[in-house]
């Protein structure tokens, strides 16, 4: 049989038994979310009408490793670990000497990374006594693998979930309601929020933001309910850093320790998830690997943004986060990454980002849908078109390495699979889609309305 | 951590390099085809016009073990060795004694077991100068799969999906497009037999038993082209059964080897690909597997059909074989579960079934949706409606366990996930799913017009 393996999976006595905090290995200390009222650092009880005890916890931790309690690690077994395949049928095709690997998260039943943080959150609330969750979803990545993660656990789960998508994507809809979710259409008459909308406007689609008011109201106004969010806080980029220690195991299974990671950026989770546990063993002055951080040109929050506080979300309810942000007020174009359109970034990325130790590039959509096709002829697997995004800059990294005659080894996240998503996989088949130009004076104008803070 | 393992992978060594041929070891040889112009026997010959001479070589081969050449290895270990996966969420709900495994072959690019031969299709058809490969789908599991492998290969691919699909199943044309393929919804003006059924009525919707027409004349009547079926023929059964070469590994290495290994049948292939190699061990005496398929009561061959000589499909155009089977013009209620809605059942799995060495068993819709998501809901994948056939099967074998008070190993094959069949679920949880009387007069009306041959 052949010299090279093309998969490298992990016996399941090797899947980290730990989560990995990187706050206490940085050269300082991220700054602290701020209370809008006083402008003061918000505490832990800042979080608690929202968040149980056990996930505040982890959203301050100073621990630098947190140990995955074995009811999470039993669930994460149905899928993890994730394989890291060698993608050689798109090195055969792109003819280059690097060798590229991917991290293939989309094996899980939920379809993502998602489910990583899902399954931790909702064995979390259960020790604390919660009964139910509350959430935003807006494409329906998040909203599935709470959905799921809640059911594993006995938790009611209360999706809200952005009417134009609840139309858009009754699959979606589907699967959650499947796991015992119940998805309900934003805005909706379930809350004042959701009522203020509709009495403006019967007809309104819903956006991201109205949906996580209304979710975080219905945490608030139930009895034994919380919150859930899907990505930009601490504990939740700490719960996807399984995806970065297996990956480095795995690398040195194939004695191809990555010169390179990839991952797409929206909030940030996944990237946090891999790249952490490599820039630990960069931090320690063992490796010298390059981190990618790969976003929209049409949200291009770490490549146009400021590092500024803001609030994150559009109502201004939340905390203030210092972050890289195009300020709440931006509305991203309709790009077919959905997953991808948050106009600010996780403040520990955004933190890292500003410490100069990773890198962050942006992408047009019909490009990175090119890739995307590419990597189906392939590979075989249709990638989310968020994960496209890694795909790309793979590519162009792989075919650097060819114009440069040297052989390098390139790692990138596929976060996700596509098979929710064919429908605007359709509409790139059949030409109908278009970049956007670089939303320079919308962004522009979005942070002009930013609080003055620093 | 747990002292159970959940999940059993093979690493890339073990993944079997022979398929296995169960004919020389079954006790007597099945019946052959039969030219329906002479009534002779059908030789090789016979089937020159539609399929390459090294697939013709493995429908009449007489080898114990066929060696799997290593460009379909290569492909195969983009996704194999599927898991073998503990039930241990179903097992609990359960509350049963039994363990209960799962093979989960929906973990493939396309989806299904079906890619097991797709690939191994597409790469002897290039071996043989077929530059392009004509096949008929019905839901599109089988037409996702040789687009897949086609790309893989270089070869044009011509699907004739059937029309009501086509317009009802947009997300799997897509995802044969983005793999290259060529979708026609059939019936089509670009046949003869397409011409005539649109002539006598342009509104119709079409059937599997027209597709198959036109994709039959289509690679007779293009240079360069054969066809391809995705189940029923010796060497479909054939590539299948790597399944159940993995299978007997990773049941030994889970100290666990089944009792009783359920599968769902259609026409047969992935029930044959998981079985014949336990048969293998039981044939030689060292075990006593029960090995059950499982079949949808509204087209229920095994359980209700005779064994008889019949078309293979409804127009008449193959040779005769002899199969349970429901008369080819038995048009069976449009369950859910459209990869099980085949007439007659793969000869070969009908010799084996006739020679008393499997059970078999049908059951209703409404109990397949119910025990699909009870899986779905303790072990987070969502399966196909096909699969979840074997799912009930296995809950009920659990639950025999239970009352009976003994332990036993059960295992099941799940054939695909149900991402692309969300619909069918939205159906079933609004209530709007139904199951059909065991359609006996229907049966009997369409085996009266079976030719006599034996």
């Amino acid at each position: 049989m052949s010299e090279y393996k093309k998969k490298f999976i992990l016996d399941e006595e090797r899947i980290p038994k730990a989560w990995y905090n990187i706050i206490p290995d940085l050269p300082a200390p991220p700054p602290p979310p701020l209370n809008p009222a006083t402008m003061q650092p918000a505490g832990p009880d800042d979080l608690a009408p929202i968040f149980p005890p056990s996930i505040i916890a982890q959203e301050v931790s100073g621990e630098r490793y947190i140990e995955i309690p074995e009811e999470i690690h039993q669930i994460y077994r149905i899928w993890r670990p994730t394989p890291l395949i060698r993608a050689t049928g798109l090195e055969k095709a792109l003819d280059t000497p690097a060798k590229i690997f991917f991290k293939h998260e989309g094996v899980s039943p939920a379809g993502s990374h998602k489910s990583n943080t899902a399954v931790a959150q909702a064995y979390y609330n259960k020790l604390d006594g919660t009964t139910r969750l509350a959430t935003e979803t807006g494409a329906g990545q998040w909203g599935s693998a709470l959905s799921m993660a809640c059911q594993m656990f006995g938790l009611e789960c209360m999706v809200y979930m952005v009417k134009v998508s609840y139309h858009q994507k009754p699959y979606r809809r589907s699967m959650m309601q499947l796991w015992g979710g119940t998805v309900i259409p934003s805005p909706s008459d379930q809350t004042n929020a959701g009522r203020a909308v509709l009495a403006e406007d019967p007809e309104s689609l819903g956006s991201l933001g109205i949906a996580i008011s209304e979710a975080v109201e219905d945490a608030v106004t139930h009895p034994g309910s919380k919150y859930a969010l899907g990505s930009v806080t601490n504990h939740v980029l700490l719960h996807q850093t399984i995806i970065g220690e297996e990956a480095i195991l795995q690398a040195q299974d194939a004695d191809a320790y990555p010169d390179v990671v990839i991952g797409c950026v929206g909030g940030g989770s996944s990237f946090g998830g891999i790249a952490f546990p490599f820039l630990r063993e960069n931090l320690a002055g063992k490796t010298n690997t390059r981190l990618v951080a790969v976003e929209p040109t049409a949200c291009p929050s770490l490549t146009k943004g400021q590092f500024r506080y803001d609030f994150g979300d559009e109502a201004q309810t939340t905390p203030l986060f210092k972050m890289y942000t195009l300020g709440h007020d931006y509305m991203p174009p309709g790009i077919h990454a959905g997953g991808l359109r948050y106009h600010g970034m996780a403040p520990l990325l955004s933190h890292v980002y500003d410490l100069g130790l990773l890198e962050a590039v942006s992408v047009p959509q019909t490009k990175v849908f090119a890739a995307a096709q590419l990597f189906a002829q392939t590979e075989a697997i249709v990638p989310a078109p968020e994960s496209a995004h890694a795909i790309l800059v793979a590519i162009n990294e792989a075919l650097k390495a060819k114009e440069e005659g040297v052989s390098r080894n390139i790692m990138f996240n596929l976060t996700g699979h596509g098979l929710l998503d064919l429908g605007s996989y359709d509409t790139f088949l059949s030409g109908g889609l278009e970049d956007y130009d670089h939303p320079e004076a919308a962004i522009a104008a979005s942070i002009a309305t930013l609080p003055k803070v620093d």
